[in-house]
């Protein structure tokens, strides 16, 4: 891009928007150039629209000048890169001032949003309603944006858990600034197109999910109608070998049709993260954790070596069969199967001793991870402080009221690969994973969501603090050497962070056929340029 | 086309697939061109490849010759167009001798297959291997492909029911003769091809689906589990007026998860349809089936203005629950609910003159309809004489023990318009229909399909017999009122037949966006040319 030609594209940008909702100073585009790892890429402005229009304008302005644009809606994908594009000089579209709820049908219950509409907006709005609707949230903070989630194919923990599954009737702005609706939205006065997940003809929702060929603009999500009864469920595995057993019994329940939710497995070191900081005291400083530290802070904490939690979602007699169920499938593995439901809770929480005396759990430290886990399974966003605590686990301070991770140069990198839903795939994974990750000096915190009965996606988070020398070179080592195993041994992610989305050396077939569509979409290359074009594979990267 | 440059195709066909699978003579050709209704187009040849590298060659010649393709995997699509390509001059791609069943997984449920294997092929091999997995079937004869159905977003009877939410991991050769995978499938060595359905960065499934932009030459089929329980329930509604509680009702169950299939729902003329051909006799030769014979048909045949059928699946509390939910939604409503196992069933046809004392119902006369419908629930194949006889409808003579709606001059045309899943939608779409066709002259069989919680895809069938001189016309002029009046309302369909797809007035972004997509992909036109490429709106189609 040339200088000048940015010139002209501000000054228009600035005739369409307003000066003041193009956004130039100098702490600002810091501020959206820095991400949770190094990245070096510069933003030139920030533009704000206040419409769909103006977004349409922006585009055909960013083509009239060919400078390229980024569109973030919240920009809150941290781990992956946060509001940082893939490639250098593009100016920053944020969308967050498109905050409506355009729609909301209770009876066939869904909600249409715009880009801007975060996890607590649409909760509070179903609230405000008494609906009788539940949302599903993602464990990250509540000021996310839902069409970002979705259209990056995040996930949460009710039956509604996989979000792109639960979306419909896109309305996309095209590279060149034109405008469709997908699926029966498309077609004029048509009464389906909230409901209607394929339209008629080609189905073009997937070619603008994580993609660089459109914006989308406007989403219809479905909703989940509160169940007669809710219950959570947790299993803490106390064998190092319980993984298999576990994840073969959650597979059978789960395509029976008796566990209907997306269930989370997390491992020890994922479930200190949730509960507090890195121990700088017990260790002397010294990193990473080492097994025998762990091991005592499973004991004294009470979790297991894995740790499983779920809704069970349903009338009585569904819940009531469920848990029979799940208890005779998970009595022969060796740990601790515990049901609560909200009452339960409450009471525990009051009666923490006697509590503990009879269950064994000690529900006043871990009530501090289960009251929100719980809340996420109803749908609840969970408070900023605690979504995002666990990415300040190596920083020497705790989490400020008003946590920022980009901003507090917390360290945090996620690599998330996918398994089939079968025990003893997923064992190779956990192993590959932490040796790998302890030897490259990090905790291998490891999140398994099995989100449909054949698939489990994991989510293998390398945290650190920014401000230790050497830190952010040693994490994207570790990062790197992680999706090499993994690659190499067939596990690919289900998303992907900035560093590893736009990969030109020997292109596959697929990646051609997404070249062409770029091209005949967005000939001047002005979209998100880079944005998961081609995608990683074995051994490859650009460094930081 | 130019002739000469057919021949040179030709020609390069012949040297590829050999003179024994270049099918040429005249009545080949015209059994091909041969629809459910009136068509012009005419097939120059019949190309019946081995596998997947003579597709992408035959791909090949065809651009090299700008000689057009129109692949088929069956070529089962009657009431949409048989074989019989939308454009003029297309040899016919006949995927039928791709049979094979490439892969099997009995614990994480499911299978892939190629375009030529059959419903009738999957439930044999799942039966020989003994499987505890249970397939789903459409309603259609059991050698329809399961890739064709599935990509037209065909739909059958269980939870498994929306066919094309449990495929993922497509082959597909585009119009080029490259290949591409789709999903996960895409990555080298990937553990997910065939779990994961959106893999990572753009998805493209769905371009491949109702499309002209590839040939799906793999799929692989997600299987459901036997389940514990399985028993069928049936309701017939007494009241003209009955439908919009029932639908009501039934989306309630669905969105709480209490019954978790693919309902149907019928009116009078359909079963009556389904039970028996035209009373010619009753009627003294007189079309359409006056309201008054209805009447006695459904007093003598014990069915409903309204007809629901439907499968409990689950554990047995879950089914136990499910019943008395069920029970509990329609107690309120004229009619009877009938549950149905498969035991009862087998007592019933043996016990039926008491069986009928103690519940109205003619064991002997409906369990014609209700066995095979409860296999389908089970997801069974229906026999080709019971699936097929409901073509044969106007006919004079009975159908053959090997029917064949196209050859015996059976007239089909269907329109499949969806609405949402709310009572008064779906009683305007209802008389909407009666109204037309009766004026027409044709007797309106609606079948709704409650598909998910939120939406019903209802398929109006015109059933009538192309040997009465002007019936042709007849039938195409009631499909364009019966299109016209549904799309004025915002009734469109899910799926269209090949006089609709190609529609060049007027046209919306969408799909300007379509042609784009169609001019990067298949920029010499040879693949499908004017299959769904747009779809017809409002009061315009070409006559045949």
């Amino acid at each position: 891009m040339f200088p000048d030609s940015f010139a002209s594209a501000l000054e228009s940008w600035i005739g369409l928007l307003g000066a003041d909702f193009v956004v130039s100073d100098a702490a600002s585009l810091r501020a959206a150039e820095t991400a949770t790892f190094a990245t070096t890429q510069r933003i030139p402005a920030i533009l704000r629209p206040a419409n769909r229009e103006q977004v349409q304008e922006c585009l055909r302005i960013a083509n009239r000048f060919h400078a390229p644009l980024y569109p973030v809606s919240s920009g809150k994908n941290w781990g992956y890169g946060s509001r940082v594009p893939p490639a250098d000089d593009c100016a920053l579209l944020d969308l967050g001032r498109l905050n409506q709820i355009l729609d909301f049908d209770e009876d066939l219950a869904y909600v249409t949003v715009e880009p801007g509409v975060t996890q607590r907006q649409l909760h509070r709005f179903l609230q405000e309603r008494q609906s009788s609707l539940w949302m599903d949230a993602t464990g990250s903070s509540p000021d996310c944006s839902l069409i970002g989630n979705a259209m990056e194919r995040g996930f949460g923990h009710t039956p509604y858990g996989d979000h792109y599954s639960h979306v419909c009737g896109l309305e996309v702005v095209l590279p060149d600034g034109s405008v469709i609706q997908t699926g029966a939205a498309r077609f004029p006065g048509s009464l389906t197109g909230a409901v209607s997940r394929w339209g008629a003809g080609p189905s073009l929702d997937g070619v603008f999910s994580q993609s660089s060929l459109g914006i989308v603009t406007r989403m219809t999500i479905w909703l989940m109608p509160k169940p007669d009864v809710f219950e959570a469920f947790f299993f803490r595995s106390t064998s190092p070998d319980g993984l298999p057993a576990l994840i073969d019994s959650l597979r059978r329940l789960r395509l029976k049709d008796v566990l209907r939710s997306s269930m989370h497995i997390v491992n020890d070191y994922k479930v200190l993260g949730g509960l507090r900081q890195y121990p700088w005291a017990e260790t002397n400083g010294q990193t990473p954790l080492t097994p025998d530290l762990m091991a005592k802070f499973r004991k004294e904490l009470t979790f297991g070596y894995w740790n499983v939690s779920g809704g069970l979602y349903g009338t009585k007699m569904q819940v009531a069969d469920a848990k029979r169920l799940l208890r005779h499938e998970l009595s022969s593995q060796p740990g601790k199967l515990q049901f609560l439901s909200e009452d339960k809770l409450r009471l525990a929480v009051r009666y923490a001793a006697p509590f503990k005396l009879f269950t064994g759990l000690d529900i006043r430290r871990t009530a501090k991870l289960v009251e929100p886990v719980m809340g996420l399974m109803r749908g609840e966003p969970m408070a900023p402080d605690f979504a995002l605590s666990s990415a300040y686990w190596r920083k020497r301070n705790p989490p400020p009221p008003d946590p920022d991770p980009d901003r507090d140069r917390c360290g945090l990198l996620w690599y998330a690969p996918t398994s089939p839903a079968e025990g003893q795939k997923l064992e190779r994974l956990a192993k590959l994973t932490v040796e790998t990750m302890l030897k490259s000096g990090f905790e291998p915190m490891i999140s398994l969501t099995m989100l449909t009965p054949r698939i489990v996606y994991s989510v293998l988070a390398i945290t650190y603090d920014r401000d230790v020398p050497g830190d952010d070179q040693r994490a994207m080592e570790c990062y790197n050497r992680l999706l090499e195993s993994c690659q190499r041994e067939g596990y690919y992610p289900y998303r992907s962070g900035i560093q590893s989305q736009n990969y030109s050396g020997g292109l596959d077939e697929y990646s051609n056929l997404l070249t062409r569509l770029k091209q005949a979409l967005d000939p001047n290359g002005i979209l998100a340029p880079g944005r998961y074009q081609s995608l990683l594979l074995q051994g490859c990267s650009r460094q930081p």
